[in-house]
């Protein structure tokens, strides 16, 4: 632009730098190249994308969930036909219209006890993110920690609202309490104040990592202790592989200090858009009048998409229905499957790659994802090869963090593909690593 | 918040002024007023409300429009099943999967003839207008230029990315274009960046006035000699009362002036929450690569919903679909009530107030409002007292405007109410006013 304040091309012709900075960010132009990849290998097997398997799809499906809850209005609600026409068709209560249904799915599957009026729904989980960042950033001095490796989704809400994103180690046990004491402390040190931090406590994406329940207690402590938010995100809680499932921090959080962020892309379906935020923390006006955060969170989305689509929410509402509010009983197929596809995956992998090669991986105890680590460099022009010689698509660590071990990761998704296309998917992967090893020795070029 | 970058109150417990400043806005409180007072009465007849028509909501058709959509893309798309119940479930383009249909409409009721790639496909229109503004608002200087009254969702929506709106007189003829000029010098003097200048060129929200075709075209004029975009926003063009329709400012924009921001909630359903934006502008990258606006908005989408939920856009393609892509012909019902409406209102208010009461109103020639001018302040408390005394709502036009003239300036709103209702709404309103004349005489406060 120039000095008069006119841009220097017709408005009709912008230039990139003359739109938010988040469109030049590396992150993003990373995400993009991510998806030409794909988009130019359409055949390519796809160990890459967090995708919900797709064998269970039914679009007979949709229309009984959305009789279900019509039902769910009329016989179980006393609405009238005409109450329950305007549910569906009209503009609606911008919190969303099934938060009841949100809160008894939190207590039957999460034990959380929710105030349904501190449930807002939103239009997925992205949504959620977008809005509790928005409320936190007041000014320059806002920062938003965040475990690494992070979900891209958080680092593009944050880059929204022009936020910085503070990283802290995740570590073996998915969060190094140690680092993220000193990551509050260096950041008020610079002059910043951390409003929050963001984790995933159970299978992680794209760690795959959980907590184990000692870490989730000392986290809530040192939250309380340093005074900070937890953000906490749980896409992937229910797809345990094995038989224990921990309590999310939510559901030990007694003293508010945790904003419970709810996906329904992966237990309900994603074409639905649907997800949640729990944040019953108290927000106090100078006028001394107190109210939920979840209010200030639904005047944010207001001015942002209004309310959540109603055909949305009551298809999400009937499936919940239909399974007395328990999506972990609605997906005891994914549940299994996901189950079988890690522990395929996990096999696959012992069998391709001894010890001998430098090829390793981590064990998740359930989730979508897993970490492989190779002794050379893995990047994009890696996966391009990968996808145009080998048909198989993943994912460079790098894209979620930059610290330097992440140069040598890749990040595996079980989820989308079925049995046979796994063992072919993992035959492929094995014969790109195996070539790239070909070419030289084990270890050579692994961080110390 | 103290000195050390630590919260004065625990993060459980926040205070407003910690968080964004958005939601501290007397905009947004005042709006949270208007919805409080409507809650309050639920009995009050709404002239309020610009919500559309209920009296043909019918939840067998949400059904039908999805059969059709998924007809449409196995018969005429010729997907397989396997790719049809894919589009339904699973996560999507992030433009939307609409987009052709959505070209077609606009070809066909508006002869717009927008590329499918200019399109992206929102949660609604408010999310377009958010996109929009958050691209082009790069720091502190940029601003943009509103025509006044404004409608609300365009000034929260630049609240949320802390974009000062600086207005723009409508006057009689929807816009002053001498104005215009003035307030973009003077802007520019003030060392900003105006970026673009946001209006409705037919039957506008709030005041109802359309632009006629000399001021359209002297419009895209000005904005080319001024190097301006112009956003067009267009949920009430099909809703003409007489028969001609104007061409919008998109379908004269030969130079890629006009950013335009699409509605389905008046023409669709709004329980559907689709709208859209054809931002056909190109965009050249540093590297001097080139691309289309569109898919800069659909970059920042990813990160704010993903995508547009699969099966809202399908009720509303369901739609298109079974009316040849005219939404014309979809609501030959709808428009035929508006126009009524708005004729028995007008003929109402002729009754209720000879020229002697000092009472007066413009006539729009379409869509959902008017504006009645009446000779005593029109506030908050009179809203109450006519939600509680009269059972009736409207809106006061300073919510939307702090021009002077506002201050003896209520909205009315003719989509909602049935033949019956707008009868006695106009009449419980006439009593009000004719109360609060009886009290003074008129002529009385008016400002000169």
């Amino acid at each position: 632009m120039n000095d008069n304040g006119q841009l220097t091309t017709p408005a009709g012709q912008l230039h990139l730098n003359e739109l938010h900075s988040s469109l030049s960010d590396p992150a993003l132009e990373s995400m993009n190249f991510l998806n030409e990849v794909a988009g130019r290998h359409p055949g390519a097997l796809s160990l890459a994308a967090g995708r919900p398997y797709e064998e269970f799809f039914d679009i007979e499906a949709i229309h009984r969930y959305l009789r279900r809850y019509e039902h769910h209005l009329t016989a179980e609600q006393g609405l009238d036909p005409e109450q329950a026409r305007r549910a569906f068709f009209q503009y609606g209560r911008t919190k969303g219209i099934i938060h009841g249904l949100v809160a008894r799915n939190l207590q039957a599957d999460e034990g959380i006890t929710a105030d349904a009026e501190s449930i807002v729904v939103t239009v997925g989980c992205q949504e959620a993110m977008f809005l509790v960042l928005r409320a936190l950033r007041t000014d320059e001095k806002d920062a938003v920690l965040a475990v690494a490796p992070t979900y891209v989704g958080l680092t593009g809400a944050a880059k929204l609202v022009d936020m910085p994103v503070r990283t802290v180690r995740g570590g073996p046990g998915g969060v190094d309490l140690d680092d993220l004491a000193e990551v509050l402390r260096q950041a008020r040190a610079d002059g910043l104040r951390p409003r929050a931090c963001y984790l995933l406590a159970d299978h992680s994406n794209p760690s795959g990592l959980s907590l184990d329940l000692r870490t989730r207690h000392a986290l809530l402590e040192l939250a309380e202790r340093e005074d900070l938010l937890l953000l906490e995100d749980n896409p992937y809680g229910l797809f345990t592989a094995g038989e224990e499932r921990l309590p999310t921090l939510k559901a030990l959080d007694t003293r508010r200090r945790v904003v419970y962020l709810g996906s329904y892309a992966k237990t309900g379906l994603p074409g639905a858009r649907v997800g949640f935020v729990v944040a019953d923390q108290t927000v106090t006006a100078p006028s001394g009048a107190t109210g939920l955060l979840a209010d200030e969170l639904a005047k944010l989305k207001s001015m942002l998409t209004v309310n959540t689509s109603a055909i949305s929410q009551a298809v999400i509402a009937g499936k919940l229905l239909e399974h007395e509010g328990s999506l972990l009983r609605a997906n005891e197929r994914e549940i299994a499957r996901y189950r079988d596809n890690l522990a395929q995956v996990l096999a696959g992998l012992g069998q391709a790659f001894p010890a001998s090669t430098g090829v390793r991986w981590n064990t998740p105890s359930g989730g979508f994802f897993l970490v492989v680590t190779v002794p050379f460099p893995v990047d994009g022009a890696l996966l391009e090869a990968s996808a145009r010689d080998y048909g198989v698509l993943w994912t460079p660590m790098r894209h979620f963090h930059d610290a330097p071990e992440a140069e040598f990761q890749l990040r595996l998704s079980v989820s989308l593909l079925t049995t046979e296309q796994l063992d072919e998917g993992i035959r492929r992967l094995a014969r790109l690593i195996n070539d790239r090893l070909g070419g030289q020795r084990p270890d050579d070029d692994r961080p110390a």
